[in-house]
């Protein structure tokens, strides 16, 4: 997977360099709109969004561009089929609203309007995820043009939602009401980053995600520990009993059958894993944290990738004021999230959930365990012919060996992999310097158009080198 | 221990009734005097209770009859020398504040203004604590008048505090600085009760207590538990493992050392335990819980009476609020309570505590103990001639054989003893119905008048009996 990349296309190159004032000019245009799910004052700013982008894609050359309604903000959909009916469908995702941000965050300049400095492009939205959006819009301009097409090499769809910061509340169900005609081989998600500004990565997968909460009762009411305790059973104990089960000493998750069916990791990936310039010290640092813990035998890297996990998010029960209070109090409450791999089924581990909880209270306490949703992790192999075509095209643009990541949270690319039933591919570009939900979020200028050219790249190989299958 | 009890003074009997009347409605006075000591705005009427107890004690006979300021509410202190220098020195404690009461609460009457209705007398204090404080006398003068002696078989002492129902925070301060004057060979408390109207019982000891807070720091900040969950400590996690560690399989509390010097129950004491009339649904309901759960090998009531235990009184770390929220917490929070028993050192016990909390966190977890107070148990054993004496003054006013309990809680009566260092004695006549804290609080006038008999008949016994040492 390390072998020397293929040279750049100097047609290629030269288009988006014809073009790149005009495409940052426009890029700009789409970031003063504050397109900003989470406040209702801008509702009117996402659909603009909404409409300004679907005229850009009209613009682009998409022969169709709409605007897909929900129960909240709108989506874009774009399609420009191939001129070859066999060749495969791709879908790109993203999306067009962005996080809140005022001057007085502690922003250097204002958030919506976008400034260029040191080679960087600052506005919300630059890198998560406006910018990496709109890479593909030269990017299949740069393909045309360089390969004397009229229309692209492969069936181009996108599909840009207007939630995604809000939680992709109407995204599953928008998915699964639009899926014939959102239907295609494989999605594209640009909407992640790479290792660092110097090594240019792809991810293969991420976590999923399953949570709930575990609700505990005791005594009716809050009870003397002098009068009662020690001769009631008490839910803050026993909350805590649960939580402390959930691991081993080897910090593994004890649920029966947890890791049944769990894709290792291959001695491969481990390798290539390895080989990415990791620093611990500075990991730590960006978790805020003073030590790494986790399942034994495994590094850190792989298992905040590729290990599923069990963790207290919160836990609450009796007096939690100032000093003490002596009682047996009354009810107490886990909040517990799974991060799962490809192979594990969260329905399984729910109901293995269900019947280990019960079995381990004791007469006395009442529980009521309660999931509030399950995302699905997503695994593309490495051999996978489409992921090889994205590795490709990667390193054709950047000039370097593909490296190979994976990313330990949970998103909504996994709905479009489980209604569609498609294996998914991560082309981003952002970096952690950019500052994603933060203050000065930017995009490096120089990444953003090795986007382009990887976009430009990508359709024509993966036309090439897979049919879809 | 059950012996058949002693027949009664006639001539005791004869003076109560004939000042049953006159008693009544001194107490009913003093009822009326509304001594909340929790709320300011009865800061006023705390103080005439005192002046009023002082008069009254001065009324009785008491030489000395005096106020005893603190930084919160005045107590009461008042002296009778015996007419025998040898005799011992007993020191009766009681509170004359009362706990909050208004109509609006529940109340069919005026808390404030007693009722007697079905031989019982119903107002805010009738049992905790006037009426048993007051017993003491006519108890006296009929102690007095029956054996026609002009000062007490004993040297008797009064300490009734005007804090109780605010915890008494300035109790241990004002034992230690008048420990000269309070100096004494036992303690008597009346502020405790007997098992039910016709059981008369002696409590011959109650828990101690030590409680803490235990403060877990992991990350700086909650972080997301998609990009570290499973690869840092959680401090969450690390709280419920403290607290589940705390106890065995059964239940048995694991802290090293934690039974070393615990006085185990004599063969006697559980044989007369069991004894009583204990209805186990009966105190599920009392308990607001729906089963028994405690230490192998003993019953429910040795459980709250006499082993120790460990409790989780709170327990706080992550998210709280509804839904889910995928974070590894910054923080979590331990509240723990520990119940004391005979030949425990709670400083021995807070200092295994420092150890094997911080031998059993991971690298990355930091940690604060916080200990809010010590309350030294304290236990009379059964042989003990003092409680000998009080069984039979107690036999002989029911005319019944006195059973034995204990109390689980943990009280002020533990500063006496510890100060004084002398054996502590429980004369109360309460009974669980009596309603203390809550609405229609009551005092069965027929106990109340076996109260003022004990008293009457336990300053000889003891004079007889036993020589203070």
């Amino acid at each position: 997977m390390s072998t020397t990349p293929a040279p750049p296309d100097s047609a290629v190159r030269a288009f988006i360099e014809d073009h790149r004032s005009a495409f940052l000019s426009d890029l700009t245009t789409w970031l003063r709109i504050p397109s900003v799910s989470a406040d209702p004052e801008h509702a009117d700013d996402v659909r603009r969004s909404a409409e300004w982008l679907a005229g850009s894609l009209r613009s682009t050359g998409f022969p169709v561009a709409e605007i897909w309604e929900t129960e909240g903000a709108p989506a874009v959909f774009a399609e420009w089929p191939s001129d070859e009916p066999d060749a495969p469908t791709v879908l790109v995702y993203g999306h067009h609203d962005v996080q809140p941000a005022a001057v007085a965050d502690g922003w250097d300049s204002d958030p919506f309007e976008p400034v260029e400095r040191d080679g960087r492009l600052y506005a919300r939205g630059a890198a998560d995820d406006k910018g990496q959006v709109f890479f593909h819009t030269l990017g299949v301009r740069a393909h045309l043009a360089a390969t004397g097409r009229t229309a692209p090499a492969v069936h181009l769809k996108l599909l840009i939602e207007g939630e995604e910061e809000s939680g992709s509340p109407h995204f599953p169900d928008l998915v699964r009401e639009r899926a014939d005609r959102l239907a295609c081989d494989a999605v594209v998600v640009s909407d992640t980053g790479m290792w660092d500004p110097e090594t240019p990565t792809v991810c293969t997968g991420m976590r999923g995600l399953t949570d709930c909460q575990i609700d505990l009762y005791g005594p009716d009411q809050d009870v003397h520990s002098g009068s009662f305790g020690g001769a009631v059973p008490n839910p803050a104990n026993e909350a805590a009993r649960l939580a402390a089960a959930l691991h081993d000493e080897d910090h593994r998750v004890t649920l029966p059958g947890f890791y049944d069916g769990v894709v290792e990791l291959t001695d491969e990936e481990r390798a290539l894993f390895a080989e990415l310039p990791f620093d611990e010290k500075a990991w730590l640092r960006a978790a805020h944290s003073h030590a790494p813990l986790g399942e034994r035998g495994h590094t850190t890297l792989e298992r905040v990738w590729a290990r599923p996990t069990a963790e207290v998010n919160g836990i609450a029960g009796g007096y939690q004021g100032p000093g003490g209070k002596t009682i047996v109090p009354s009810r107490a409450q886990l909040k517990l999230s799974f991060r799962t791999v490809a192979g594990q089924e969260a329905e399984k581990i729910q109901e293995t959930l269900r019947t280990w909880v019960a079995d381990r209270l004791p007469a006395g306490i009442g529980h009521e365990i309660t999931f509030w949703g399950t995302t699905r992790p997503c695994l593309t192999p490495l051999g996978h012919p489409a992921l090889q075509s994205l590795v490709r095209a990667m390193g054709r643009s950047f000039g370097k060996p593909v490296r190979f990541t994976r990313e330990g949270g949970s998103g909504p690319a996994a709905d479009l992999q489980d209604v569609l039933d498609v294996p998914v591919l991560f082309l981003g570009i952002s970096v952690p310097s950019d500052g994603w939900h933060a203050p000065n979020e930017k995009v490096e200028l120089s990444l953003l158009m090795k986007g382009v050219e990887t976009s430009a790249y990508l359709w024509g190989d993966l036309a090439e080198h897979w049919n879809g299958r």
